[in-house]
């Protein structure tokens, strides 16, 4: 099959023994690698549970085959032949422990796997058995597909092939090609060191499989090594990715999963280079905001109010100076700047993405190809569940049954929307308590920080005072962390037990409904106590006097000064840090590490045998132990969540997009080595396009423009600033911006037991004191009730909401339509394809024509019409197709 | 060719003889139908003008084919042959009249026509020449497409045949069955008398065209006449279409508009009446509204300040009362309901529209099939323009030249952005002056309303003055209709003359260019006025004491006090109702007629011979004078545009879907009546959907979201009346809301000259004066500056926008989300014609194999895998191919 790597992506005929070795193992096991007669060579390996004779404790013994899509892909195989499909002859865990009869399932099992291999033998594909291995309790089913089997699948499956036929793709010319050879040069040692990135001057014209047309490819030798080497290595962590080797040996799935990975992590540079020159801009600018210089001023002499009962005193404004100073670093106009620039930055995102799949699809000769319905066949789980219901219908009429029964009355039978009832009612039920669950540790996390303050301005130590806040602050942060990252844990757990409770019908509805759940918890998870932050924490406070309670003692929380952007970011950071470091280097690294120690002694302590492994094992019995491959689910949801991380707050963490960058080039190499040597290797899949994850990200990018909108004119104070500078200010400047958005408040007027306790702290007798909102003051004819400025900034900040997220969308719009969806190049090639196919297939048609002219006499064109078809009959070597379609 | 009719939508071969006659003409000029030898049918008709021996008068006589694309197509045929593409033989009026030595260019055309005509007969086209015909001055080409050049193009083209191998599709069963059968009976009279509607059980297998496979399908005769009687025809008005044979006839293009124009037709069904019960609910409430019932109150005594300086006097607020009942028709609770409901019908449009496109493309055959470059040719005016440039440069270094000289050098010649600079600038200049044009006469309108307004104020007749606004509104209304439909024509030209000017390469961008341009020069045009009311009207009016005026005497128009809605809903209806009737009836009908009349009498005159001409005119003479068919732009912009007024402005005028459905419900069988018999048939055109004009559809539909959002929050008192039920009414009802939108005037503070002339009109001394709007009074602090209410009602406006936007983006979002873009029926029809080509196949692949094993002593399985294609090369019968394509 080495010579054939392009049909190595047919589902049906992937090699899938698994080279999952380091390259010095490689080499040793070569041997493992062949049938007994050293000659044919193993393509796939089935494994199963065997009951071992010498032992009878283990009682769950189920025939277990390493790969769904294949088994299915074999009995859609079978079910050509026109026979019934075999008898489901997979048996998971969960099902497996149903039986009780143990016996005769031992029986049944064996019956079935026979019948399988039967069927693959009938299939055309050659299996010989392995049970008598080092591996005790495993059975090895070795399968080799010859030649003609992969060719004929290869033609029924269209698979485009590389012909001899090549033709020049255009370079540019005069000064193009200059720059284009400058910037190659300098892109050099960018590029790894793989043969497929040389020579890209011309294209092999690619044409549906036939078997007429077959011809032998050069042999390509160690993929393996090759992408050990120059793709799984944190050394070569600044190059481009072989994408089209990963392609080659990993499948089109899994390809355009490290393509899409590695154009995310290239477009993040010119957004962290952005961001980080936002926030020196911030830090550069920050001596010279007037706010902020207004409230550090020695001549300052504003008193606040208490930020809580009893405990708290009146403070002086002047305290606020540290924070006021560090909000302005995220809270400035190059900010409002950077949220649209990272709107339009996503939006550009997707356009490459798909001009990059389009590319991807051209050089793989995808484009014709149509997604295969090849997952639309029913699950197991699925076809178990409907066996049960109609043996269930059957026991209640009486009838005695022998199994297998089912067989034939399963065609009609089919799982209703009542079956389906209290899976969907417990799908309903624990997503809301899921929901809650997060809601209420938040609310938890709150309660924490209120009274931990409470409790910290109590004591009299004036260091742990000054520091009270931070300290909050930041533990309150890492609990919400260690807490979310709990919670995801168990949350793909819970989605993955709900969906299983639902038995969807096909592999694919399984996948898009786990995938649909799983990203709501997750989200939910990770963005609620940074939404809380940002549009509910100092809002729903009352005002002195009328303070808004929770559980009657516990005041809500007040924002610092500068507003909440700067809890917000350091929420933000503590979370997409704390998850990006923790995730990826303990649950990723770590966990599967320690799964294949304990695999590894659990087997090693399970063998009687011990001496016997210390003989070479075979090379798919090394690959045994290796964790199987479980999607990519896990890996697109990460970056999903990093994704949002990115775009969704952006407006209050310019920082962001680096934070995801630096995590990003660690992250490709990482899962690159994961997928190379700790999984299994996966079964090639072909796919057009990475599916669902396209949606979900337009969906984050789109609730990012709005979320955007809503933290620049909410939490940030752009909106106030701009108000006050033209509406109120007496001379057009910031002067006097920190005094109009304070209201005052008569000392008198606090309800009894909620002044301060120490009312002389300042020094002097306090009779107003000041607070951060637009309210009348006590002199006017309405003490405390909400002024017209208050409705006027009101009115404004909603007006910005619709303004930016018009114009944001608009922008992305105009994006979306100013960059085709297919490369220039890519297009002219197609055409030019177009018309090299035009021109081979019309000097055919000429060959052919004077053949015939040649073969009749000439008599008049009448004659030429009408019995063209006919007199081509008669001639041999023109076409003459063994099909059985008749066209009417 | 009759016997062909899925091979007549190749754009190669499509017979192009226009069937455009009533059905007795059409018996009659059979004879027409056929080669002089009256076997070989008429496929295409090509005509040219030749200069008349006996005149000289005529100085422009060009060679004229009568259709690009398929010119074009034969160029590209020719390209395939390996020869330079023939020098361009078509030459249009533009370029033409460019020519100056008449002889020559007579001579040089000839020989291109020849040159032409002998590339026909390369491909194998069959051609008759017929220029001594009765019509002078017009000599015409007939084509014959044999048989086999037939086959050889629909191989080429890989068109998909159906096979003789038919399947089932699945009925329901039980009780679906039964409600199936009886929609079906209660549909019956709904279904056009065409065999196509029956029998729909079983469907043919398709499969891509292969010469061995061929087979002639059953003769169907007169497609035309059936569609003349069951489509194109007032009478069967409320049937649906036969699309499948409008399809037959005149190709997949037009097929596609009509089955749009259809599903938006039924669509509209629901959505009219939904409209005609707001519009009811608004009827039966107008009595138990609040607001309304004060403003008519016998005992309201409220005095309103002049609407116009000097000649208009105070006013009671009761005169209003007929304004404000007839405004809740518009304004009530249930507009907003319409608005939301018609943003979700037009989500659902869409998505309904992408099935039954999905369906018609599998009910067609289409889903391989890849949207063609036909189109990337270069036009003929491109090319003649970089001709002339390259013709200009060798001016320039003195070089000699022959003619076709530049057929060599323009390979590398192409027009840059400098060439095309000025065009470009024209465009933008163009672009912008003509919309300042549509600003100009909108403003001159308001010009003419204050004016008159004012004018007729000052008369002295009681009834004139009473019903002046009506009058102003209403004859203002049909001046901007009037000047509507004058600028359509003129921008519908302005447009054409535009993207001439800017020679886009290919066909494609030229209508690209053309439709985004119409397009935007004609929203522009209709909607301008209506924008204008919506949402400036009545805003930038000032203050009593303070009023705005344009060139220093105008004031501004005020709206009645009911809000605009009601001026919006007259304009509209006006607008719309206007434009249906005069462009479709007057345009649409009569002047191709009186076009067609005129071409007769020109061509009557012309002729020396007027007896010759009473002798029956071959068929394809007599469809010489039709209208040559213009593309399927203007009756897809006419859509569009109406499609606007549909979703735009809903919240104003609910019955616009009634008078949308009303008149497609005409149109639909007036384009029908246009294409049979007004135009020479078009040329059939494969296309997959609706291209460009499905964009712009979902952009409307978009943009009317946003429109609607402000109609309801800003044009209507929606808001106000929720802002003052919840924060101001002292008993939660609407009680006293009118006095609360009103503010005081003190008329003192009137500037001098501007208070009335007749201060005591209403039998006392006014004071005090009300106007509309939220202002502090005179006695406040500060009066006449807009209050704390104006904030808090703009705020609240603000809000609305923002939920009602994102509210109903979100749901448009579930919408497109919970509808599958694959109809169930159409995936389990295509899942189960895969499985059917599979058993094909796999019972092909089982005869073959046993086939081979029977040829050879089975000797083990190691030879068969490595040796099988040697084997079945050597085996006759088997696949052998003649292309000489070869697989590396």
């Amino acid at each position: 099959w080495k010579s054939l790597p392009s049909l190595m992506h047919s589902p049906l005929l992937s090699p899938q023994l698994l080279n999952s070795l380091t390259p010095e193992e490689n080499t040793q096991c070569q041997h493992g690698l062949y049938f007994q007669d050293g000659e044919r060579r193993v393509d796939y390996i089935l494994t199963y549970h065997i009951k071992k004779p010498s032992s009878s404790r283990s009682n769950r013994q189920s025939s277990r085959f390493t790969d769904n899509a294949f088994t299915r892909s074999l009995r859609r195989g079978t079910a050509r032949l026109g026979r019934p499909p075999p008898p489901q002859p997979r048996g998971d865990p969960e099902v497996a422990s149903q039986d009780h009869s143990m016996d005769y399932h031992e029986d049944d099992k064996r019956y079935r796997r026979e019948e399988f291999e039967g069927n693959l033998r009938d299939m055309g594909l050659e299996l010989e058995k392995d049970e008598d291995t080092k591996t005790p309790g495993v059975g090895f089913v070795k399968i080799h597909a010859p030649w003609h089997v992969l060719c004929r699948e290869a033609e029924f499956m269209k698979l485009k092939m590389p012909t001899k036929k090549v033709y020049e793709v255009k370079q540019c010319s005069g000064v193009g090609a200059k720059i284009n050879t400058l910037v190659n040069k300098a892109t050099e040692p960018l590029h790894p060191n793989v043969e497929e990135n040389r020579g890209q001057h011309v294209k092999h014209l690619s044409y549906a499989f036939s078997r007429e047309k077959q011809h032998f490819n050069p042999l390509r030798c160690s993929l393996f090594q090759l992408l050990y080497e120059e793709w799984a290595s944190y050394s070569v962590f600044y190059k481009y990715q072989p994408i089209g080797l990963v392609r080659k040996y990993f499948g089109e799935k899994i390809g355009l999963y490290f393509a899409w990975l590695g154009l995310y992590t290239q477009m993040l540079i010119p957004a962290s280079l952005v961001g980080v020159i936002v926030f020196l801009y911030g830090c550069a600018t920050v001596d010279n905001n007037i706010p902020s210089m207004e409230i550090c001023h020695p001549r300052n002499n504003i008193t606040m109010c208490p930020l809580c009962d009893r405990a708290c005193n009146y403070w002086k404004l002047k305290e606020a100076c540290g924070t006021a100073r560090a909000s302005h670093l995220f809270d400035n106009p190059a900010t409002v700047f950077f949220s649209i620039f990272m709107a339009l930055w996503a939006a550009m995102f997707m356009e490459h993405w798909k001009r990059r799949q389009m590319r991807l699809n051209y050089e793989w000769d995808l484009t014709g190809f149509e997604e295969e319905e090849v997952s639309d066949h029913p699950r197991a789980e699925y076809e178990l569940c409907v066996m049960q219901k109609s043996l269930k219908k059957e026991h209640k009429t009486h009838k005695v049954l022998i199994a297998y029964s089912w067989v034939f009355t399963t065609e009609k039978e089919k799982l209703t929307c009542r079956d389906r009832l209290p899976a969907y009612m417990t799908n309903i039920v624990m997503m809301l308590l899921m929901i809650g669950v997060t809601f209420a540790i938040v609310f938890g996390v709150i309660l924490y920080r209120i009274s931990i303050t409470a409790a910290l301005h109590m004591s009299n130590n004036p260091t742990t005072r000054s520091n009270v806040r931070l300290m909050v602050k930041t533990t309150a942060a890492i609990i919400n962390l260690v807490v979310i990252l709990i919670l995801d844990e168990v949350y793909g757990a819970v989605a993955r037990w709900l969906t299983v409770l639902e038995v969807p019908k096909t592999d694919r509805s399984f996948e898009e409904r786990l995938i649909f759940k799983t990203f709501v918890l997750k989200f939910v998870n990770a963005f609620t106590p940074i939404i809380y932050i940002a549009f509910f924490r100092g809002r729903l406070v009352g005002r002195p006097g009328s303070y808004l309670y929770v559980f009657e003692s516990y005041r809500m929380e007040e924002c610092a000064h500068g507003g909440c952007l700067m809890e917000l970011c350091i929420q933000l950071s503590i979370t997409m840090l704390g998850k990006q470091l923790i995730q990826n280097n303990l649950f990723e690294i770590g966990i599967p590490k320690l799964k294949k120690l304990i695999r590894y002694i659990k087997s090693k302590r399970r063998s009687f045998q011990e001496e016997e492994r210390e003989k070479k094992l075979q090379r798919y019995e090394t690959d045994h132990f290796l964790e199987p491959f479980a999607g990519l689910t896990p890996e697109y949801m990460e970056m999903i969540i990093q994704f949002g991380f990115v775009t969704l707050f952006v407006a209050s963490f310019p920082l962001a997009p680096l934070f995801a960058l630096l995590n990003n080039i660690i992250e490709i190499r990482l899962d690159a080595k994961k997928f190379v040597a700790e999984l299994r290797r996966p079964v090639a899949a072909r796919a057009k396009d990475i599916g669902i994850w396209y949606n979900l990200l337009r969906g984050v990018a789109k609730v990012a423009v709005i979320i955007n909108a809503f933290v620049i004119s909410f939490t940030s104070d752009f909106i106030p600033r701009l108000v006050y500078q033209y509406m109120y200010s007496p001379d057009g400047s910031m002067h006097g911006f920190v005094n109009h958005t304070m209201s005052y408040f008569n000392v008198s007027d606090f309800q009894d037991g909620k002044e301060p306790m120490d009312p002389h702290h300042l020094g002097y007798q306090v009779e107003m004191c000041r607070y951060k909102d637009y309210r009348e003051p006590p002199w006017s004819n309405t003490p405390y009730v909400v002024s017209k400025e208050f409705w006027a900034v009101l009115a404004a900040r909603l007006a910005f909401v619709i303004v930016f997220q018009n114009v944001v969308m608009l922008m992305s719009d105009i994006v979306d339509w100013l960059i085709p969806d297919i490369p220039k190049d890519i297009s002219l090639q197609i055409h030019k394809e177009k018309i090299l196919m035009v021109e081979l297939f019309m000097k055919e048609e000429q060959g052919k024509m004077q053949f015939i002219d040649s073969m009749t006499p000439c008599d008049g064109k009448g004659r030429n019409n009408h019995a063209p078809i006919a007199r081509s009959r008669s001639i041999p070597h023109t076409h003459s197709h063994t099909h059985d379609v008749d066209y009417t």
